[in-house]
């Protein structure tokens, strides 16, 4: 399975790939930050996002985009930014008909160091592990992408098994416990 | 001048599209909202309201978009969604060029009601007089697009001399009083 994660941001919007599946050593097919000038008119922020992310979209062709689940009781002065830049994401993820996951930033800690509560640091030194990197990835938007994208690889399979249960349950076959 | 307002929302997005100076009597073009179901992916709604929106762009070729300014600090169910389909507005506006005009809830009160914390229904009753309507448009979402769209025809010329006064000022010029 190949994964593009995103960690929304209007200055930094930090983009992530990764391929494999849960139980198998995973492989970084690339990393990097989309970056738009603080100064900039909102709206040619939105552009620029959106021709970044198309660019890595044509690059990777990832089956799954990945997007970090934003709360508005994040900081009320970037949580705007961050929801708009998520959009943006959405947007060009769903145009091609690539499903777009979500996942809340504890999921994602959980996910890669076992803890919700995990700092930046402990993120990136997992993630740095997790991908034979030899150093973490720079800056810290670009280590939290790829960490959703490891997050969306060893969670799929979960969540799949639970989709097919509901999809039984609702057609009123007897579902086999495993 | 042209302008089409969006009051933006993932289940109902106002549009409406006003055109006028200030000082003179209005032309409502064209008023409706674009609609994505509840239960719908997040993605896919987003890619709905960018579809209903390059429709209104394509058949009103508007000068300028005039959107609402979202502010986190309200309902905070909603404000995520809100800002997700603002930012759509204002991206699919950018791409063609098109300058977008952000104004706060209580400015477009303020402006066709002469206080910024008139309700809904001041807000209905005073847009329908403005465009000499019949009847109030429904649902409120596409009222309180075309008050966005009034509110922006008339604050444009004040919001011009004010840059016109401040470039002066960067120029070193000495600006005449009016």
């Amino acid at each position: 399975m190949r994964v593009l994660g995103v960690d929304p941001g209007l200055t930094r919007c930090g983009i992530g790939v990764v391929e494999g599946v849960a139980g198998r050593p995973l492989a970084m097919l690339g990393v990097g930050v989309v970056r738009t000038p603080a100064d900039a008119e909102l709206g040619a922020r939105l552009v620029a996002i959106e021709q970044g992310i198309e660019e890595w979209l044509d690059t990777h062709r990832p089956e799954v985009v990945a997007v970090e689940r934003v709360f508005s009781q994040h900081n009320v002065s970037t949580v705007m930014g961050t929801a708009q830049a998520s959009a943006v994401a959405m947007l060009c993820a769903a145009r091609r008909g690539i499903p777009v996951a979500l996942h809340t930033p504890s999921e994602v800690k959980a996910a890669v160091t076992g803890s919700g509560r995990a700092d930046k640091a402990q993120v990136g030194a997992m993630v740095t592990r997790l991908l034979r990197l030899d150093a973490p990835p720079k800056p810290a938007d670009a280590a939290d992408a790829l960490a959703l994208a490891i997050c969306h690889i060893w969670r799929a399979p979960a969540q799949n098994r639970l989709q097919q249960a509901v999809a039984l349950h609702a057609s009123g076959s007897k579902g086999r416990t495993r």
